[in-house]
């Protein structure tokens, strides 16, 4: 299993040989992945910006998530992470975006969405791919594993 | 010496006592202010949302920092954190916000402004007090002091 600063550092070599510009849209992490981002000297060379969209006032504001799609599937929702891609990509000098949109407890979980659900976008403007995880632990526990997981895949989705 | 997690308990209750949104505006520590506040439970009740602007481009853009006030002073200055915290506030429906910009290093020091130097603005769109450290260690020691510097300057500001 690759470590998250060696995905880091993979990631970081394949941004600036293909000089893109990367943009972090966070809401459950709350800033963690542009954190973890930004820890690596020489980030500033491809890392544009980061918004930490925490209420959804702030998604539709700087990311222009759609009132409709956050009352028809929620905050925490593949409709959402991807428009938060889009948006960041469209509001920022940035070309690529990863968005993470999940519910780190320990409230407001439901049997639909427990505790632990966090969805991951990571594309363009023009495409995204998506995934939901499922992580236990505590609310730090599920926010660093979501942070891992929004950079491994990056790297996946750069690398594929 | 009173702890990080102990500084953000104090914050949150004076942030929702006295009914105050916060927004960050963060350069060299890269989000590191908003995942620390954003890992207590409940923090979406004063948390608004944040900015990483770690481009000139992002200042200017999200910021509203002058362009002038970039060339004349630079981003690691009084001006540019002042003008950070204002453009933070105005910008978003936050009432009050901390902005940091500094060098983290490895690279980017001078004479004047070594590695290390960071700036610091805690206010409103009226008004904001200001403070320049010059912290010592890695660039993850530069960073970590400049997150805790950030919360309790946030504290001790408010509980003035």
């Amino acid at each position: 299993m690759t470590s998250r600063t060696d995905s880091i550092l993979a990631l970081a070599e394949m941004l600036q040989s293909r000089d893109l510009r990367l943009v972090t849209a966070e809401s459950c992490t709350g800033g963690g992945v542009a954190t973890a981002l930004t820890d690596v000297p020489g980030s500033s060379a491809w890392f544009e910006c980061g918004f930490v969209t925490y209420s959804n006032a702030a998604k539709i504001r700087y990311l222009d998530v759609p009132v409709a799609t956050l009352e028809q599937f929620g905050a925490v929702s593949e409709d959402t992470v991807r428009a938060m891609v889009r948006g960041a990509v469209n509001n920022s000098l940035g070309d690529i975006a990863v968005a993470i949109s999940g519910i780190a407890g320990p409230d407001g979980g439901s049997l639909d969405k427990p505790v632990g659900t966090v969805w991951f976008a990571w594309g363009t403007d023009e495409a995204q791919i998506t995934e939901c995880c499922r992580f236990d632990g505590s609310r730090s526990d599920v926010r660093e594993q979501a942070v891992t997981q929004a950079i491994q895949g990056l790297c996946h989705w750069l690398a594929s």
